[in-house]
């Protein structure tokens, strides 16, 4: 993401500080690992809209900051497992975790990381961020496992799509941004609020993030192209292909999604495919409306360099390029 | 386990009730894991430990049944994360959630099963057994990420053999005993002396499962015996005859240990080196000393049934057989 804003710095900077501090553990190889995934340049959006939002929100402390760690530890914990489930081989452009110490450790260390930020907020002692942190992670399981039922179903459904990315990634930017409205003591109807931008930002992330995968290039996303249609993952682009597609293309598409191993002339076909039914388009037309609800959930905020940062990064989030 | 008090009776149907309510989601395939893994027949130790202690405390609410469900939560959570690290196929007499699902949806809904149980004790609001459940999940990942270290190493020593099986089993044992303190509002030093009970007691269970893995059968133990040796883990009665095991012997040992699948007869040959040196009594005694001092921490407190149910269990600990 082209823009982290000049304002968050100094708190990204105690933030680096406060991830090495609150990682103890006697066990070398968890603190190894941890260092390893979460050093290799995540781009810390979560961290970032938990400090904006704290800002935006009023809040004066220092607690957002262990609380954009545990925020960024949570997310750590879905990667972990996730290229786990995924046997996925590289993110970020750096091998995985499970490629370099194997399929355990990165289940373990995961459960570390939730583990361990449940510690930590049990002993901040906030229950409603607890509660809302906890009903976060909830839904973000139930998110990967509807998607682990879809998988390489080509009748899912928009609506379906739209549960699993809401489940698997806006969830967890709400929290983030709820949290901030937490800390700074604001209304119900400011928490509702900044969860709903939160919301309908990770959308917008999360459809960039289908969009790129059949856009990008490998040297620039840090990851294989083509990745979710080789796992079956059925996306937006391809959802909305498949509705105008023929029976010919719609059996070609089903029977690459079932290969357990695709080629590049099938994802150029397949991307050819999604590009006459205009999937990209739509998709980021949809991602283009959410950033425009998100923003829409600011309104009511007095203007602000925070507001200002959130609006920008909201921006941003259309033109990103990893 | 020969013993479930009579007293629990009612509160255990309770429990299997209270299981079934709080497991809610609308992903159907959870619900159905879920039941698959808890209903299978497991010995409710955890569960049995919140109620008994939680009585014997003085606690006269209901609140220890949805404490005893989340402790099973946690367990059965880890149970379905082990399975996936230690790629079983049994457990319980039935096929591994992993076997028939695959491990995607076991990692997962072990994920789903912590962050509920997070959840519910989020929404309980009490700050004091979120810290003890939460510091108690870190250390029992911690233990299973030392186990995994200490894979096939037959240097092994007693005391990482004890910080292992600590941290991965009596850990939550000792939860389980401190909640019930917690719950009755106890004293601090009658919260240490329950969770030292449960510590000890959990050590002293660990140890049995070490034994059986020896010395039981298949059928009785619900998966197959030599476990521990086809996985590489390296536990007492084996470390026990590694001390005065001669170099040849040592030797045959390594081999077996570092080899992808070990024969009935590696096993048998490996069992007599450890029944040579005395390794399955020597283990028996450790447990015994265990129990020994479980049973000491609960000395100060007045006699009643609660209490005569913990020693009966404690006692029956030694004589389990699966």
């Amino acid at each position: 993401m082209a823009a982290i804003p000049d304002i968050v710095e100094k708190d990204l900077k105690k933030l680096e500080t406060s991830i090495d501090k609150l990682i103890t553990t006697k066990i070398h190889v968890i603190k190894e690992i941890v260092n390893y995934i979460i050093k290799s340049g995540g781009k810390r959006v979560r961290p970032i809209l938990v400090i904006l939002s704290a800002r935006l929100c009023g809040y004066k402390g220092e607690k957002h900051i262990p609380y954009a760690a545990i925020i960024e530890f949570i997310h750590t914990a879905t990667l972990l497992h996730d290229d786990v489930v995924d046997n996925a081989k590289t993110r970020r452009g750096f091998s995985t975790v499970n490629t370099v110490w194997g399929n355990e450790p990165s289940v373990l260390v995961g459960d570390f990381l939730y583990s361990k930020s449940f510690e930590l907020m049990a002993r901040e002692g906030n229950d409603m961020i607890l509660q809302v942190i906890s009903a976060a992670t909830t839904a973000l399981s139930e998110g990967e496992i509807l998607e682990i039922v879809k998988t390489a179903d080509i009748n899912t459904t928009e609506k379906e799509y739209f549960q699993i990315i809401g489940n698997k990634t806006a969830v967890l930017f709400a929290a983030a941004c709820e949290i901030g409205a937490i800390l700074g003591k604001s209304t119900q109807q400011r928490r509702k609020d900044m969860s709903n931008f939160g919301y309908n930002l990770g959308m917008a992330f999360q459809l960039m993030d289908d969009i790129l995968d059949y856009t990008s290039f490998d040297n620039v996303l840090g990851k294989r192209v083509g990745t979710d249609l080789q796992e079956g993952k059925v996306t937006l682009p391809l959802i909305h292909a498949l509705r105008s597609a023929t029976d010919e293309e719609k059996s070609y598409i089903t029977k690459v999604i079932d290969k357990p191993r695709i080629t590049a002339r099938d994802f150029s076909r397949a991307r050819k495919i999604i590009e006459k039914y205009n999937g990209i388009d739509y998709t980021l037309s949809t991602a283009e409306n959410y950033t425009k609800n998100a923003k829409g959930h600011l309104k009511s905020f007095p203007e602000s360099r925070y507001k200002e940062a959130l609006l920008t990064l909201t921006n941003h989030m259309l033109s990103r390029e990893k």
